[in-house]
């Protein structure tokens, strides 16, 4: 069966990224959501879902309805209420089709990514996977984020749990390695799919929280490939870099689904934040 | 002094690369050669650092000349001979301007890009890396890929010496591991640059060779992320797989220069070939 993402309201995250046609082909409404406010604007990952559920409204007519892979680049802040999307074909094939898509506020760009779509109910189930899964604490051991009395708007749209081993900076005391790990959901009992998977790419604080670097980190270039549908309930997150040079740094993130399957990778590049 | 990557014809990779602007503003003439030729079509990095320095001719305008972040979509195969290449201003900012570019021969699209431009001889020159350069064998030790018979015409387009620990599939008993090392530099003396790290990102065979798949591995998409000029002398390459599944895998590629700097960033996900 292929996958539509019209599952109704029934849950925050699917009423926030809804998406209504136009009388126009490849054309968008969209409201973008106060809840999901953090730093100087809308979440990247909010905004990503927002539009690869655009993107994948025209690219399920081509029967390819699933991100395999989607780069975006972030243009300016969004802000809460009305915004639109444009979407076009830039090749439709047999197993793949790419297309861009632009967010745009008021005749301001927000957000454009380029993407690859796939069914990815239709690929091959080999899996040789070398990567390994965090080492997280159990979930009840590990901290929600949405408790801290500090935590940003649109942590509550989600339940995060940090591993303890990253949480040096909440207490102050940083602990000066480049990781960030933890368990996500999305609340209302709302199960993972390829679409939020875009927005669980980017939930976890950045690793430069941890390098005693608390203010915000604005992406510059996000690439989020989805190789799998994950399976329901818990994902695990990883955050790690390497490369903090020059006022920017590289984080690469992991998504585990609860069967053990590594079904997202993501890069990004940030703006390093002023220590 | 803002690079301008008007070096003139004293390397075939520049003379391969060059493009010249038309009376229309963000129009470009290419002339793709058949010196690049790989697999089904032109090397995607060839490509890339063609249509990458087109963008740089628009960005330049803009205070902007060298690429930070470049997202390629690969559409069709390109063909030796005549491109046209069409460069969008999306955002001019006050440090990083945002383009998308388009390389297009015959009217069909080859390869579309989003990019971040920057001055990078602007930035702060505060480093911190901590991913640790691969230990290749010295350059005398190392293979030159030319010398295979079987070598694509593209490799005789620079230099690049394969580290003997990955050279498992040159005899016919790949090592299984997703590893491929070398170093890499371009003939005729010319010196790496950012645009010329473009190609160096996809210069290296794919580590699919060493897990005895040794086809062809279209790439779907490929993101470089250049983090500093290069120093003049040899590059040290390294491609790392850690989840091959679903018929794709993932790339990471790390570009080192010759003072130890850990100049590029590259992740690609490409097509598995059958084994």
């Amino acid at each position: 069966m292929t996958q539509t993402y019209d599952s109704g309201f029934g849950s925050g995250f699917d009423r926030d990224t809804d998406v209504r046609p136009t009388v126009e082909e490849g054309r968008y409404e969209a409201d973008l959501s106060a809840g999901w406010t953090v730093g100087g604007g809308l979440n990247g990952g909010y905004l990503m879902a927002t539009l690869g559920r655009a993107v994948s409204r025209r690219a399920r007519d081509l029967g390819h309805p699933d991100p395999l892979a989607l780069s975006a680049y972030f243009l300016s802040a969004a802000t809460p209420g009305p915004a639109q999307a444009r979407v076009e074909v830039l090749r439709a094939g047999r197993g793949t089709s790419t297309l861009s898509g632009t967010l745009t506020q008021d005749g301001v760009q927000r957000l454009t990514v380029l993407s690859s779509y796939v069914d990815l109910g239709s690929l091959t189930p080999e899996v040789a996977t070398t990567a390994t899964p965090p080492a997280l604490a159990p979930v009840e051991q590990c901290v929600p984020t949405s408790e801290d009395p500090m935590a940003p708007e649109f942590s509550h749209r989600f339940e995060l749990r940090l591993d303890p081993a990253c949480l040096g900076f909440a207490s102050g005391t940083p602990g000066g390695r480049a990781v960030m790990e933890g368990w996500f959901r999305l609340v209302d009992g709302r199960e993972p799919d390829p679409i939020s998977l875009l927005l669980a790419a980017d939930a976890l604080p950045p690793t430069t929280f941890e390098l005693g670097r608390p203010g915000w980190a604005p992406t510059v270039e996000m690439s989020v490939h989805v190789r799998a549908r994950p399976a329901p309930g818990w994902l695990a997150l990883r955050h790690v870099t390497t490369n903090l040079a020059g006022g920017y740094f590289e984080e690469d993130c992991e998504v585990w689904d609860s069967a053990g399957r590594l079904v997202a990778q993501a890069r990004q590049l940030a703006k390093t934040p002023r220590g």
